[in-house]
């Protein structure tokens, strides 16, 4: 029977970057999007390509296409990637983030109850351990106390994950992302300093006092690391924090980024007291990536360089 | 104004012995059950007693009675035991847990986006942290892998009420249960023995080999302790594992100390090959108490005395 990999949210940013990354390891590719951000055309290269044009919560809808396509293709790989990817909205109404991540992990695995994947790989998030403040986060930091709903409802589906696949031969690979950045932007912070740069280049506002830390990383790099790493996996349940070598850039290292790129020597950066950009907002985090490099990650990656290539890419795709 | 607190899942075996506990240091206390498996008559000589008869998850009737009740009480501290208790019921079917435990904890905090309370107290459970061999756990093992739905939900609201206080002044107290026995026993092992040999005092049969070990505590115990602590928090988030001062006892002990109980001498007890009792069952567990004990806490406390002391509770129960 041929192969196929399913990925939800595929038409998204950093699923339509995958889709293309894995097109040539599968006889089919499946997407599931509802184009809420995502864009069909960012998958227009793609040949062997399936889309569903459908709100993965739909359940009766996907289960459909599921069981239709399982009769012509072993779907070996769920990439699990659907998910309200707008943080302050999911704190001001809990529903977003409800229905648009958790929920929608719940109905997929729904979908699979008869024909369960060889692997389900499920983006998660640094927003999952929470505000540690200046500790070196590792996969075993803990409690877990997400400040955001979006951070909750991401590690809501890998415990929906982690029990579901206890009655299944799948196995279970969760990546726990930092910040990620490249084209086709959809949101994101140096998506929202250009926009407002080219609308108005005197002055960029920022959210926060610019002290807001975090690692980034370019969506290319990500996926090299996944599919690096999905290949060696032993256990049935594997955990790891991706993110660059480095501990992170300032929010203000990007706005001067934007600037350089979308201002002029006139423009004035406007900073708040406050130090987070919103409520749910965590001001800094560091990554400890010692397990991704001990599982044979050895390219340095850096957040400014990250930074620089993404808010180049992102400007040309802003002005075309 | 006059305090309350309220208590989700009151009139089950845990929240009844606690509304019993509170009754004196609150003027109203305010219980909420579906009585699915609770009792009112279980609640029946507590004098100052506001009983709500819905499932929690009725969000519009439950917003209503605390709205009204919001208007005659301070609600300072709500304590959620709302939960599917029947683990294999939610491995078989996903909706059980999804329904009766984490879409219960939304929508209890949603009925409280006015007012918050100043303590949400959440019982969560050992559960929450999957098979993790025999590693003594603490409150910082990581990472977390449930593996029955049950934990996987009890997590999935641990990570959603941590996320829902972030935007409010309320201090949020995470439990995590080892088993608990005694009376009024609604469910568990020893009820469920006990039941079969009273039916039947020839053989017993048990799920599994026998030789899941696992802590137990008494529910007086678990009360004394819950109150002991809430008292005591100064951090915004806190989590406790709470465990007698032992690592548990086996099933087999469990089986013979009913059999001494309920059965005779001719009574024979029947195991399983396999090493758990259900797909989803945590064979065995140890605690590691000793943020319990740094905290304050300091009585020893046995499993195989709370398995003895609560076998003839619930005997007496049942033949009564």
């Amino acid at each position: 029977m041929k192969k196929a990999a399913l990925i939800t949210g595929g038409a998204g940013f950093i699923g339509s970057n995958l889709i293309k990354a894995l097109t040539k390891s599968f006889d089919q590719l499946i997407c599931i999007d509802n184009l809420s951000r995502g864009k069909k055309e960012y998958l227009k290269e793609v040949q062997n390509l399936h889309f569903i044009n459908e709100d993965l919560s739909n359940y009766n809808e996907i289960k459909r296409h599921i069981d239709q396509l399982q009769t012509q293709f072993e779907i070996d790989e769920v990439w699990h990637l659907v998910a309200n990817s707008d943080i302050p909205s999911g704190v001001a109404n809990a529903e977003i983030d409800l229905k648009d991540t958790f929920l929608c992990s719940h109905a997929l695995c729904k979908c699979f109850e008869k024909i369960p994947p060889k692997k389900i790989i499920f983006a998660s998030s640094s927003a999952v351990y929470g505000d540690m403040g200046d500790a070196l986060i590792d996969e075993k930091s803990a409690p877990l106390f997400p400040i955001s709903n979006y951070g909750a409802m991401k590690l809501a589906s890998e415990a929906y994950l982690s029990a579901w696949i206890e009655k299944t031969k799948s196995k279970l690979i969760i990546f726990r992302f930092p910040n990620v950045v490249g084209t086709p932007a959809t949101h994101g912070v140096i998506y929202d300093f250009l926009r407002r740069l080219i609308k108005d280049k005197r002055s960029l506002q920022v959210l926060g006092n610019g002290f807001q830390m975090k690692p980034y990383l370019l969506c290319d790099d990500l996926i090299q690391i996944m599919i690096f790493l999905k290949s060696n996996i032993k256990n049935k349940r594997e955990v790891f924090n991706i993110g660059p070598s480095d501990a992170g850039v300032f929010v203000k290292d990007i706005a001067k980024t934007a600037c350089e790129i979308a201002g002029d020597s006139e423009t004035t950066i406007n900073y708040e007291d406050n130090d987070r950009g919103w409520i749910g907002d965590v001001p800094k985090f560091k990554y400890d990536i010692r397990k991704l490099q001990q599982a044979g990650w050895s390219k340095e990656l850096s957040s400014i360089k990250a930074i620089k290539i993404a808010t180049k890419q992102i400007f040309n795709q802003l002005k075309n």
